[in-house]
């Protein structure tokens, strides 16, 4: 553990993603994150620890007293969602995330209603921000912001944890950390995680989630990647250099049949088609091959598993939806619960929670 | 009690309101409803009983005590209020509701800021917001998305219920509820509704709220219906054979005034000129004659009332705001009880509080 | 303590606003407001009672239990935040303050969401939010609605107080609290505010903080007021008239290096071109002589202070943000603070809070 605050951001910029890490926990040590930045900020003891704890959540939650158990534990706290690119899913499921744990919020969705007209640097609003609430939970279309924000807030003398909810094409950690949580819990019982293989299909180049997963997954035993797209929107290198560097099984291929053939899990992605350089240029791309439906459906393994970030378009198609393999509607809820999990830790609340009397 | 999951979607729709009901109930088969999709829902019985409810709630939450006790009732609960359109009155409402009963809230108010620009079917929307909330309530322009969501959600691993706060020109239930409240608590301690005349004045053929109270009035013994309006906007037929077929007396007419000296309650509307299919259609028609305001006060009975569901433009004078019979007000406020109760019950905690120490 | 449902709009409209204040007292006649409409209304004895209160807060949040004391104070009282103007401090501070005090709140942000299109008057509008919530804290761009619509409710049978949180260009009375708490604050433990030099500097014209904190200053003993713009965006001549009337020392320059050297405290102003009659008119303004650097940092006393309502552009350094004179971040949070304590005295709270516990 090393701290922020001893460290000029010049110096913290330059650092390779696993020189950050120290830097980004919380200063009990426990390896629990205090900033949430990268996805590659979680090692396997750590994911562990993070989907035992989204479990208990899960499990105490179900009754009433334990719901008003959690909704005490963070009572005291309130948090800021800054969104100021749009999303549905990663907003709402932030704030329920909040709610369980009662926390209370406030938010800015739209860059409109704010004073950013007024000629404010978003570094004054977040900061601002800072000013009056307990916890950001910032997702912004600016690449490093919540980084920049994460030292300056440690650099003051209001020092409070930012959760990066997406930013730029880069990082988007709490998408990572529910994805890789819906891997281990379908496998739960029947076995674990390792040893797996793992399909990923669609647009596999701009895809920030595909990226995240992929680099978590090699923190497991003997799990095989397979890599499905069409030419252009393949995974890209750096992504396949860090996986022969670790000395992971892959393959990159265009058949998804014969992928799924072989598959325990399938991610689907969607076609991201908003970040085209040339508006169109996605739609010229033969994307017909790499769609998940009945067919395909058909060769998943009986104990296999379907996921997807969503939202979709027609990339899973509407009738597989209902399949008991079909993990994409709880994927999005076990969002909910890890990211409660990730906020409680944050806080410190970790060992309150698993050894309560719930 | 019929169950939403035991009946495919096609046979489903196919159903008239009547043979609906019964699917919509919840499981305890105590008449209330789990979902609540259209105004033909209630009977009279369980419009007394939401009543009863909602007097009971205002009459609570006086104190603080009794406030603090209702925000306990359902305060593991947490609901989703999804409007793609406009409205504060109907929001802020329901908003309040949950509010009063504990209940925590996320809200999405504006297509822009949610995920459907990438492309997401609504169905898939709502599907979202299920796995975060325990309730949705919701307002769309889209006629008959509600009741298609209420049986989807049915129909997935994840039932919830819903609330449909307005869909498309066709239904709005709860403002059905809130108007009805009104009468029953305006004529409460003067010998109830029944025998009673009520007026409705304005644009009868587009206001929702007239055909869903028109509707529920049936339900109660010999109330008169008079319905004043400009030929162009007179009430339309289908809602006139309801009537006769149910036997029921009513009257249909251009003269307010002289309808105004028979009522025990006038129910002005707005000019919906928002659902003109030609822009403009409506400022053509003449719709001086359909206003109420001093002079027509001088004509009202003096223990009548005078309701709108608002927001008003001219149709009520200014001048009327203060006098005792002016309801309007107190309606709005209605509308905030009525929606407590009806959450309330949805989630069966109707008889906790009926019969709580408070 | 006069009481506002007995006299006319017209009547009452037309007071000063010194005979305007006794109207906006509580009923319990303990001087502290019901409605808070302009800063005129506070005088010294009610400013240190909010500011005692207002630390007192401050210190019992600091404890999980205190936190959890306080949420339970306004636990039964919901808040409508209604902005109908862009602003994300105010807002936000309103609604952290709330949030500190167990208050739950409804906000209509953007006139877009609600009713207005349908041609519903602001009047209407506002009588709306009065039924469903317990105070209406609200920023318009019309001057004077807030006091016309404290007057309706007062003479309707909903009376809620209301906090005008920013009308026209006329007056924003908690920013003054804010303004005036920070300097309290800030010679709090170095023998007080009495006798002390400050320097305003920027837009003095159309800044409606500096006119506000003008008049608090007043109420102080011996306090040198220090007014520095160019000559375009010198303090408007009702303000000196006051100053002059009541004989307090002050003076006019442009010299800000100057004037820094003789302060204790500096409040910079912004810019304030939304308000440019002709599109641009101020960027012809030379401007480059008031604005706070390094260089004015080093004339300023050791136990000086430097203040900024925010949010700003350029008017302060960057580099200035650490030094510990710069308390505009602190500022900032006070504003939180300072509304806790005048929404818990409005609501009657003050001495629970004072005497409680913690």
């Amino acid at each position: 553990m090393k701290r922020l605050n001893e460290i000029e951001w010049e110096k913290f910029e330059a650092l390779s993603l696993e020189e950050k890490r120290p830097y980004l926990e919380r200063v009990e040590g426990d390896g629990m994150p205090y900033h949430t930045l990268f996805a590659q900020q979680f090692d396997r003891p750590v994911l562990e620890r993070l989907c035992a704890l989204a479990n208990r959540i899960r499990f105490i939650n179900k009754s009433k007293e334990g719901a008003l158990y959690l909704k005490g534990v963070l009572a005291h706290k309130r948090a800021m969602l800054y969104f100021s690119q749009p999303s549905s899913r990663t907003f709402l499921s932030h704030l329920a995330a909040c709610q369980i744990l009662g926390i209370t919020t406030g938010s800015v969705r739209d860059a409109a209603t704010s004073s950013e007209f007024k000629g404010e640097s978003r570094e004054d609003s977040v900061r601002t921000f800072s000013s009056y609430f307990d916890m950001i939970i910032m997702r912004s279309p600016e690449q490093g912001l919540a980084e920049r924000m994460a030292w300056e807030l440690s650099n003051s003398s209001r020092s409070i944890p930012i959760i990066n909810a997406g930013s730029g094409k880069d990082q988007h950690p709490t998408q990572a950390l529910l994805d890789i949580y819906t891997l281990m819990r379908s496998f739960e019982e029947k076995g674990g995680l390792d040893g797996r293989t793992v399909v990923f299909c669609g647009d596999l180049m701009r895809g920030r989630t595909v990226r995240s997963l992929s680099y978590l997954l090699t923190d497991f035993r003997n799990v095989r990647q397979v890599f499905v797209a069409p030419q252009e929107l393949q995974v890209p290198a750096d992504v396949v250099m860090i996986l022969a560097r670790r000395g992971i099984d892959f393959e990159v291929t265009d058949n998804l049949r014969e992928a799924v053939k072989s598959a325990d899990a399938v991610y689907m992605t969607r076609i991201q088609d908003e970040w085209d350089s040339a508006k169109g240029a996605s739609a010229r791309i033969d994307t017909s091959r790499f769609k998940f439906g009945a067919e395909e459906l058909k060769l998943l393994k009986p104990d296999g598993c379907l996921l997807h970030p969503l939202p979709r378009r027609d990339e899973i198609a509407v009738c597989c939806d209902r399949d008991p393999r079909a993990m994409y509607w709880r994927q999005m809820r076990n969002g909910m619960w890890i990211r409660a999990a990730l906020i409680a830790a944050t806080f410190g609340f970790e060992k309150d929670i698993m050894s309560c009397g719930y």
